[in-house]
């Protein structure tokens, strides 16, 4: 942290901290003009050219801070998935059962996928990606989906969900609330959280009538 | 339709109706190739030259048949959602209350989803095409939106279904169905026919135990 006391705010010199701080700020900035515009007009439409522009910068400083196109998307997608699986930690350390738990897990699941990240990571065909970026991509979608079966499981175990293939139940209810990330409008009036609440209480009650 | 009796099988002449035939055999033939070649690596990763080198015929036979790659592409989705299209006509038809009649759209739906042309509809985002294909996509994927509404507002008139917001409702089913489209492998044990029925089961009844 800087201290006020024993460094002048006004110093032309940054201390390595305010270097890191700026140059994190530098690349979280790229980030997200770069998955906005992947999101607004697909990955193979969009250039690092296009991106720079829109910055202001130039494609090298975005070489510079990221490397090349399958860097910025492996970049993009990896933040989405690990909202994701920061979402899955957070929720099997809540009380309750363990239909209490995929529910909170559900939640931010479906909010994650309708906001940048997430939803570049729902958009984003395995065959985007160049060979060892694809197996990374999938490496961490595989960790997400055994934190949902895992979910599933503990509420299988403890009877508080119904009886089902946590397998087809994983990709089902994944499925479900993946797709918003191909129709809901993030500048429309519906909030995420009240449309993730929605389709989750659809898929917990189910079609027919109880 | 050929007469034996008048026209000898072995002519070198063919008949208008087998020109049509035979040109229609071919169209299909490139149709099947692309489609197929668009599923397994991406519409941007295959050029016309790799779907004409796989059927041993030219590029400019493409083009004849069915025009440029954008035009290629709009097809195939075309014929997937027409197969969408005509299975809710056939299942307005059906018999029963409106869950029955939805749950039998949707057993096709999910169906024509993990076949080749069902698989490049969900495959394909929107910013694929060229803006009047895009059009033409975005008009028959909304057909098939108001297809699946308007089957669920019968269920909920005649209280088969459970009360629900069927704009809401018509999302997340099709989208737990749609997903089998990125994850389901066509060559597997699982049928997409048991596939189906195990998710729309969860989807009727729910996660959470009656």
């Amino acid at each position: 942290m800087l201290d006020a006391a024993s460094e002048p705010a006004s110093s032309p010199f940054p201390s390595p901290e305010e270097k890191r701080a700026v140059r994190a700020a530098k690349r979280e900035a790229v980030l997200r003009a770069a998955v906005q515009m992947f999101n607004e007009r697909g990955f193979h439409q969009t250039s690092l050219d296009d991106v720079a522009a829109r910055l202001g910068i130039s494609k090298p400083t975005i070489y510079h801070y990221l490397g090349n196109k399958d860097q910025v998307l492996l970049e993009c997608v990896t933040l989405g998935l690990g909202q994701l699986i920061a979402a899955a930690e957070e929720a099997r350390q809540r009380p309750g059962t363990g239909a209490d738990r995929l529910t909170a897990f559900l939640l931010r699941y479906a909010e994650i996928n309708m906001d940048d990240f997430g939803r570049c990571v729902i958009r984003t065909g395995d065959e985007a990606l160049a060979p060892e970026s694809r197996a990374r991509f999938r490496q961490l979608k595989r960790q997400i989906d055994t934190d949902l079966r895992g979910l599933i499981a503990e509420g299988l175990a403890d009877g508080s969900l119904a009886p089902c293939d946590p397998k087809i139940a994983a990709f089902t209810i994944a499925g479900a609330l993946n797709w918003p990330a191909r129709w809901h409008d993030p500048t429309g009036s519906e909030s995420p959280q009240d449309l993730a609440r929605q389709m989750i209480d659809l898929l917990a009650r189910g079609f027919v009538p109880r």
